[in-house]
């Protein structure tokens, strides 16, 4: 028997909570703990509620919507979610069609009558974009992965402390930290999501089958030379900040994607000092993030870039420092739940493709405490993180379908 | 006859000079019409008169001290000076020192009682540095080169328009553009000023004669691609402006120091848009500025220099668009000047060389009007535009009495 979700109840869902965060560029800014993300909080709630599901939320503010199962209130959970806050000026599926996907899940479940022997619980995950302290604050604090030091000091990105921001909140550094305590065992972590990417339009199929998600390194780094009157001191004197930036940045990015193809480099952030058009610049302060498949490549790259910027800063003259602000392991797939996965799409009729996944994703913090996989669906001109982030409702239909199969059988 | 300066009131006046706009930092934060300047203009109208000369300003806030000639009122006036303002954070002798010593040279020629043909005046002119709209604001106005859009619309380094920095003054965009007409026609015009740059330190010599003063231009610039997640779009379908700013500014200062040896090219400033780590840059607005000192070499600069920005932008598949900012020409010092100094020097028995001023002054200005001339004094360090900038006294001594020297001659 095969039974599909409410189509159109998923796609009014959807459009309900589009509406909420909605700013005046035409996007969605819900980063956690602001008023629209408390308010698409409270509307996940009602929905929950309204489905006839048990309401739970954890001390990071993690919320929950249960279907209890045959093997009681102790049995590991099945769970499948996704995240409800944006970027700032971010589009209405990151995250959302994942979270509303598994409440649609569950609620056909319920509908249909079924009685399964492990609970069901569809998941909203706190501040996965990282607007506050560091990607993904809800899933690593639910699996136990935070470092207090990261929550007292690390400032967010509204330039307030963490503590500050939670002031609003029933929340406190210390609930986010013992949400693991009070958290149930998993079974399997199940997560759907647009694919910010290109690849599934291009082959026009609508389901991706993840296999792996990157691994995501991200540096603070500088260099730094000596200022000086830009009218005055000879070019083959100088110790320039920005050139020793623009050598690196194409040295990087040559070196990305002729040895480490596949793999990814960006430099998103720059800072030049002292920032006058007509002095020298002295210090040159930018982003380096990379990402890829393997914990080897990961290493082999934290090495090569380290490597390149030595060498400018030995050929220009100048300093060279970083430090580390981030950090994910690379997530490889556990192959039983890629099974199920390609067997359910099968029996389902539907065309599927592994795909890689370049960004990161709650699925794989919680990978490290159980065995977790992710479904793809297009991303029209592989936009998101943007107002024209979009998807199609026949894609999204095929993906909430195909969840609902493999949360059939693994809870049962 | 050889008459001198009075070394330790020069010296003491620059001491005193030197205390005033302090900042935190150790440097001296002294912008045209910042209360620090009011408080130096202050302070050398108080010389100008205690040392018995004829105190004048004008409607820019230009400042000159007065020794009438036997030819009258009316005669063609011999000017030395230069500016008292200061970049944010700079020295105490950028600017001051050519001030001063034109004071301390008039006060001497008075006290010696000698009656010379022509009369002379000491002055100092507004935000020679820039910091309002563009460089020269003071002697542009002398000079009657001064666009009234540019006052009009400009908005200062301060963030602040002009016309809001001028009500704090008895100033206004009006009487700085009339300060002109009642400007009186200059016979020749000198300025002492320390180098900025390394030369004369390294040749172990007092005194530079400037043959050239290199021309400058500033334009606005950005390259603009297209952003998107850092962690989803491959390496090469990206249109990254910042990596397009990297490649220009290697390219760029690899030709000017190759093809346009003795020019200077500078990327200041830099700012990358949307500016977060995760996020391929989708614009980099930068400064450009370039030096030279002919005008032919300043055309085939901008030329070149923008070919190259188009061939980046052509090969990285970005769009590129500049703006001109500010512009001056490059200025030869004439040749019956540059004698009459080589000449006094030669009396005086100082050692000089010609040199060439990377940096732009007062006198390029002037020299729209009249015959300029530059006498540059060492640099220690080449150092400038800082608190460390710095003089030695005994330099200073021979470039005030070879100034004396050359104004007694000029007004003869």
């Amino acid at each position: 028997m095969i039974i599909r979700v409410n189509t159109s109840r998923l796609q009014s869902n959807l459009e309900a909570l589009g509406r909420i965060g909605r700013d005046a560029a035409g996007g969605i800014t819900r980063p956690s703990f602001s008023l629209a993300d408390l308010e698409a909080r409270a509307w996940f709630r009602a929905r929950i509620e309204e489905g006839g599901l048990e309401y739970r939320e954890d001390g990071a503010g993690n919320q929950f919507g249960r279907l209890e199962g045959a093997a009681g209130p102790e049995a590991n959970v099945v769970m499948a979610g996704s995240h409800l806050d944006t970027v700032p000026n971010g589009g209405m599926f990151d995250g959302a069609a994942g979270v509303v996907a598994a409440l649609e899940c569950l609620r056909t479940i319920r509908e249909e009558g079924l009685r399964l022997r492990l609970p069901l619980e569809a998941a909203s995950f706190t501040d996965e974009e990282g607007n506050l302290v560091g990607d993904f604050l809800g899933s690593r604090a639910f699996t136990g992965k935070l470092d207090r030091g990261l929550l007292e000091r690390g400032t967010t990105s509204f330039g307030r402390p963490l503590a500050e921001i939670l002031s609003a909140t029933p929340y406190t550094i210390e609930t986010i930290l013992s949400a693991a305590d009070r958290a149930p065992a998993v079974a399997a972590y199940l997560e759907l999501h647009i694919e910010q990417g290109p690849v599934l339009e291009t082959e026009g199929i609508s389901l991706g089958l993840v296999e792996t998600i990157n691994g995501k390194h991200y540096r603070w780094c500088a260099f730094e030379g000596e200022s000086g009157h830009s009218g005055t001191v000879p070019l083959e004197l100088r110790r320039d900040a920005l050139l020793g930036l623009a050598d690196f940045a194409l040295r990087a990015t040559r070196h990305v994607a002729s040895a480490r193809y596949g793999s990814f480099v960006t430099i998103g952030k720059a800072l030049i000092q002292p920032g006058t058009f007509s002095s020298i610049p002295r210090r040159a302060d930018f982003s380096l993030e990379f990402r890829s498949s393997s914990k080897e490549s990961m290493e082999a790259l934290e090495r090569e870039l380290l490597g390149i910027a030595g060498e400018v800063a030995s050929a220009r003259r100048l300093r060279f420092a970083s430090r580390l602000m981030d950090r994910t392991d690379p997530y490889r797939i556990p192959g039983r739940l890629a099974g199920i996965l390609a067997a359910e799409a099968d029996r389902l009729g539907y065309a599927h493709m592994p795909v890689t996944s370049g960004a990161g994703h709650d699925a794989q913090i919680l990978g490290t405490v159980t065995d977790a996989a992710m479904i793809f669906i297009p991303s029209p001109d592989g936009l998101s993180h943007a107002p024209e982030e979009s998807l199609r409702w026949e894609d999204l239909e095929k993906g909430a379908n195909l969840l609902l199969a493999a949360l059939l059988r693994l809870a049962s």
